[in-house]
C-alpha cells in the first residue's frame, strides 16, 4: 500500500493524526493518546502554538529551567534556559554564583551591524556596472522607503549599500553588499524585504539577479563577555595549578580543531538554551558563531584565557544577531515570560546576557574537564535518566547512586547493577566438587529439554567436557583472538556477572555436535575425568597458559573462573540451580 | 534588595517558582498562572520531563509537525520535525512530494567513525613517549573493558588508539587520538568514559593529562543524500533557466562565506528539526556540520549541484553523529514516537533520513530564492503570526491576507493595514478651501488646550502659517536632509497615512514659539494670506521646488500633499475634525 498523500496540509489536525496513525503505526489508539496527551488543555492557547508552523500535530516539550545568581555588569539576573541536555542549567547556576563573588561578568557590545546581499551576474564591463550603481544608489535606498519607515523611527535602517566584485571567484559574479541596523528586532524579514526591493530596482537587461538574502554571518554584530580575578582568589586546593591547566585547555582549543569544535559546542549549550528560551532562531546563531570560529582559516575556540601577573582572565567574543521584538518573542507566552524575567532587555542587553551564559558554560566544562573529568558530574544526571528509563523505585535509585559514587557510570553498568538488585544472587557451581557435579547431573535425562538453546541433556554434558578438553590441550580449536579483544574481554572473568543467555562462542557449530557416548552415565564419567585432568595439567605446570577461543590466553586461575561461569550457565540451562 | 540565593536547586519546583515571581516579577499571580498553564495534566508525565534537566519550572512548547511523502531509497517516510520557524515543514513536505515523482532521494552512509582525544603535556623526549605508548597500548584497551563490554556485543567499540604529536602547535602538547564505532547510540557518554579510563591508565609522573573528551568534529561519520533528474523533467515554465540559476546559487554558496553561512543555516533548519524530534543533541550536530563546512580553510556550502548533459544533480555530504538508542531517544515519549513513526530506524538509517531532510530544505530555499524570492512564501506565515499577535478576527485575517497578496509584508505594514480596518476613515482637511479653514478655526479660542502636544490654539495656527512660509520661501530653516533620507521619507506623502501623534520635526524648538499676533483673528488672517501666497508662488513657477526640513526637496504637488496631512494633523489636535 502506498503511503503517498495529496492535500495533506489541508486536512484538519485530527485528520492528519488519523492518517499518520493508520499509515505508520500498528498501535493506533495508543499513539493518538500519546500525541493528544501533550496538547494544552486550553484550546485557544493550543491553537496559537499550532499556528506557529505547518502540519502541527502536537507540542514537543523542551525542559524550561532557570539559572539564578548571574551578575552582569553589576546587575543581578535570573537566566531562563531551554535545553534537553542535563548538567547545562546546573553548570550555569554554579558558575554564575562562583563569579558573583569575584566581580561578576563584565560585558560589552562591540558592534550591531547586520548584513544582506543581492547576488547577481553581469557579463559586461565592470566600469559600466560601477557607473550604473553610483547613478542609481539613491534610488536603491528610495526603493525600500515603505519597508524602512518604521525601522527608522526606532533608529535603525539601511546603513550602506556597496557594490562588490567577486568575478575572481566566479565568472560574472557581483554583489550588492548591504549593511543594516535593526535595533531590537532580529530583522530577518526586514532585511530580506529591503534586499528584494533593492534587487527589483537594480535589475536590468544586463543584470541577472540570482538571489537576495540576508547573511547569518555577522562578524560585526559582536559582543564580548569576560570574567577575571586574582589567581589566588580562584579557590580550591591549588589555584595556580588550576589556572595553569585551565589556560592550557583553552590554548589547546585555540590550535586543535577537533577540540575546538567540542569546546565551542559546549559554549553553544549555554547560548542556545537562552536563545531558545527567548524565541530566537538558534540555527542562525549557530551558523554565525561557528563560521566566526573558522574565520582565520582554522576552526578555533571562541573563548580565550590569559594568566598574567597573578591575574586570571577568561573571555568570549561571539557574534549574536538577536531580537527582543518581533518573531516569536512576544507571540510565544513562555518566550515573553523569559524576556520579562530578564527585565525586558533590549537586543543589546540580551546579547550580553547570552554571551555571559555561553562563557559560564565553557568555564564549567573546562573546570570539570581539567579537574574531575567531564563524566563525573554529567554521569550523575545520566544515571538518573537511565534509572528513570528503567522505572527504578526510589529505594533502587538510592542504592544504585551510592554504588556509582566511585565507579564509572555506563548505561550497561547501571542496568547490570539494577538487574542485580532485582534478581536473586547467583548460586555458582563449584565444578571442582565432583560429588556435587555427579549427583546433580544424574538427575538429568539424556533427552531433557533446555530452558534456552538447542542442546539436550547429554549434549550439554559432552559440551562441558569438550570445552574442558580445550584447557587440557586435547582439543585444538582453530580460532584467533587479537590481543586487543582479549584485553577487553578478559576482565569479565573477574566480575560477578554470569555468561549471558543466548551467548554462543564463535568457534561452535550452529547445531549441537553429534553424541560421542552411548549413555548419560558414560558422558558424566568422561566429564569427571576431564575435570580431574584439568587440575592435573595446571598443577603440574604452574605457568601453563592455554588460549581460550573467546577470552584469549588464560592461566589456571582465569580458566577456573571461566569454568565456574560456564558450568553455572549450563546447569541453569536445565534448571539444575 | 539583593536577588542572590543559596541552595536554589534544593527548593521544590513550587518554591522555585515563588522565588522567581517574588524577585523578578511584579504581576506575580499572572506569571505563576502562565508557568503552570504549560504543565502537563498528568503529574507523573510532568515529573519525567522535570527530571531531564535541573531547576525545571515548566515546559517550553516547540511545535511538532510532520512532513509526509518522503521517498528515500525507494521507501516511503513521514518525517517528524520540531521547529519554531514557519515555512520549514511546508517546504520539506512540498519538496518531498516533488522528488517522490522524480526518483526520490538516494542516500548512503559513507562512514560512521567517531573520535575522542586525551589531551596531555609531556616535556621529555618524544621517542621515549612513543616507546611508552607502544608498550602500553594493549593495557589502554584493557582499561576500558568494563565500559566496552556491552558496546562490543552490539558490534561497536574502540577501533584504534594513536599517539599524535602536536608540539609544533603548542609546547609539549600531544594527544591520544581514539576512534570509535558506537553503532546505534550517539555514544558521548561511552566515548568519554573510555577516554577517562584510558587517560587514567596512561598518566604517569611525566605525563600531565589536561583533559579527555570526545570530539563533535566527525568528518568520518558522514552521509550523502542526492536527488537528480533530467533538466526537462524539472517542470515549471523554463526548466533550463531554473536549473542554470539554481546551479549558480549553489556555486555562489561554494565560494562566498557570507552566503554559505546562510545557505547552510537553511540546511540546518531541516536537519535540526528532525534531530530535535528524535531527542538528539542539535548543538553537537551543528558544531560538527559547520566545522566540516570550513574544513578547507574557507567556510563553504554543504550542498553541491551539477547540471551536465541535460541532467540536474543536487547533493549533500554532511557529518551526522546520531543515536537511536540511549539519551532522550527512548525517554522522551515524543522522541520515541518520532522514531516509531520512521519505523525504528538504526542510527545509519536515521543519518540518511536526516540528510534527505536537510537537502530538501536547501532545495526549497534555493528554488524560492532563485524564482519568487524567499519572502513570498515566508511572508504568508509571517503575516498570520502578526495577525494572531494582534488578535485579528477571522474576517480581518481574510481581508488583510488578500490585501497583501501582491504587496510586501512587513510588520509595520500589516499593523497599519489592520489598524486602518479598525479605525474610521480619515476626514482630510482641504486646506485650499479658505472658507472651511476660517470657519473651523474661528470655533477655537486662543488658549484652547490640545489633545496632545503643548501648543495652545493660537500657537497652532501661527505654526501652520510658519510652515507654509517655508514653502513660500519666507522662512529659511537651517536643516539638511540627506538624499538617502529624503528618498526614504518622501513616499510617505503618497500614502493614506496620517502624520503620527507626537511626531515633531527636528527643526522645531522644544517649546512652542512666542506669539507673533495679538489675537486669534489676526493669526487666522495671516494663515489665509500665506495659503494664498502658497498657491501663487507655485503656480507662477511650475518647476519650483523647496526643501522641506523633514521630507527634503518637494515640488508643488508634494507640498500640497504635505499640507493636507499637516493641517489635518493639527485640526485633529484640537478636535476640529
Amino acid at each position: 500500500m502506498s503511503k503517498m498523500i495529496s492535500g495533506f496540509s489541508k486536512l484538519s489536525k485530527e485528520e492528519k493524526i488519523d492518517w499518520l496513525a493508520a499509515n505508520y503505526f500498528t498501535n493506533q489508539p495508543e499513539i493518538i493518546q500519546t500525541i493528544k496527551q501533550y496538547w494544552n488543555v486550553d484550546e485557544k492557547l493550543q491553537q496559537l502554538h499550532d499556528d506557529f508552523i505547518e502540519n502541527t500535530i502536537s507540542n514537543f516539550y523542551m525542559p524550561y529551567g532557570i539559572a539564578p545568581n548571574f551578575v552582569i555588569n553589576g546587575r543581578e539576573y535570573v537566566v531562563p534556559m531551554v535545553v534537553e541536555e542535563s548538567s547545562v542549567v546546573a553548570a550555569a547556576s554554579k558558575v554564575a554564583k562562583y563569579w558573583s563573588t569575584r566581580g561578576g561578568f563584565k560585558t560589552q557590545v562591540i558592534a550591531t551591524k547586520k548584513i544582506g546581499q543581492v547576488h547577481f551576474l553581469f557579463a559586461g564591463d565592470t566600469s559600466n556596472l560601477e557607473k550604473y550603481f553610483q547613478e542609481n544608489k539613491t534610488e536603491l535606498f528610495a526603493a525600500t522607503a515603505a519597508i524602512t519607515k518604521n525601522m527608522e523611527k526606532r533608529g535603525g535602517g539601511i546603513l550602506d549599500i556597496e557594490l562588490v566584485n567577486k568575478t575572481d571567484k566566479l565568472a560574472n559574479y557581483y554583489q550588492l553588499h548591504v549593511t543594516f541596523e535593526t535595533k531590537d528586532s532580529m530583522g530577518a524579514n526586514f532585511i530580506n524585504s529591503c534586499l528584494e526591493a533593492i534587487a527589483k530596482k537594480f535589475e536590468n537587461d544586463d543584470i541577472e539577479i540570482i538571489m537576495s538574502i540576508l547573511s547569518n554571518y555577522v562578524p560585526e554584530c559582536l559582543v564580548r563577555a569576560e570574567v577575571s580575578c586574582k589567581v589566588s582568589e580562584l579557590g580550591g586546593e591549588n589555584p595556580e595549578k588550576f589556572a595553569h591547566k585551565f589556560e592550557q585547555a583553552v590554548k589547546i582549543a585555540e590550535i586543535e580543531p577537533y577540540r575546538a569544535v567540542t569546546h565551542n559546542k559546549g559554549i553553544m549549550n549555554g547560548i542556545d538554551a537562552v536563545v531558545l528560551a527567548t524565541g530566537n532562531d538558534f540555527r542562525a546563531i549557530e551558523a554565525g558563531a561557528h563560521a566566526y570560529a573558522s574565520r582565520n582559516g582554522n576552526y578555533a575556540s571562541l573563548t580565550h584565557c590569559e594568566v598574567k601577573e597573578g591575574v586570571f582572565k577568561f573571555w568570549i567574543e561571539i557574534p549574536l544577531a538577536l531580537g527582543t521584538v518581533g518573531g516569536l518573542t512576544a507571540l510565544h507566552p513562555m518566550a515573553k515570560l523569559s524576556l520579562d524575567m530578564m527585565q525586558k532587555p533590549s537586543a543589546r542587553v540580551l546579547m550580553q546576557i547570552i554571551a555571559a551564559a555561553g562563557l559560564a558554560q565553557n568555564f564549567a566544562a573546562l573546570r570539570a574537564l581539567t579537574t574531575k573529568g567531564i563524566q563525573h558530574g554529567h554521569m550523575k544526571m545520566h544515571l538518573m535518566n537511565i534509572l528513570n528509563q528503567h522505572h527504578a523505585s526510589n529505594e533502587e535509585k538510592e542504592t544504585v547512586a551510592k554504588y556509582f559514587e566511585n565507579r564509572t557510570v555506563s548505561h550497561s553498568a547501571v542496568v547490570e547493577k539494577l538487574n542485580s538488585l532485582r534478581k536473586p544472587a547467583v548460586n555458582w557451581i563449584d565444578f571442582e566438587n565432583q560429588k556435587l557435579v555427579k549427583e546433580t547431573l544424574l538427575q538429568l535425562s539424556a533427552d531433557a529439554k533446555p530452558k534456552f538453546g538447542s542442546m539436550n541433556g547429554q549434549q550439554m554434558i559432552e559440551h562441558l567436557s569438550a570445552v574442558t578438553q580445550i584447557a587440557n590441550g586435547n582439543w585444538k580449536v582453530d580460532t584467533f583472538v587479537s590481543d586487543e579483544k582479549a584485553a577487553r574481554r578478559k576482565p569479565f572473568l573477574n566480575t560477578e556477572n554470569e555468561l549471558q543467555i543466548g551467548f554462543k562462542a564463535p568457534f561452535l557449530a550452529e547445531a549441537p555436535a553429534d553424541l560421542k557416548f552411548n549413555s548419560m552415565q558414560e558422558a558424566i564419567n568422561d566429564l569427571l575425568i576431564q575435570i580431574d585432568e584439568f587440575f592435573k595439567v595446571f598443577t603440574e605446570d604452574k605457568n601453563r597458559k592455554v588460549v581460550h577461543p573467546f577470552f584469549g590466553e588464560l592461566n589456571f586461575d582465569e580458566w577456573k573462573k571461566f569454568q565456574i561461569k560456564h558450568f553455572t550457565h549450563h546447569f541453569k540451562q536445565f534448571g539444575l540451580v
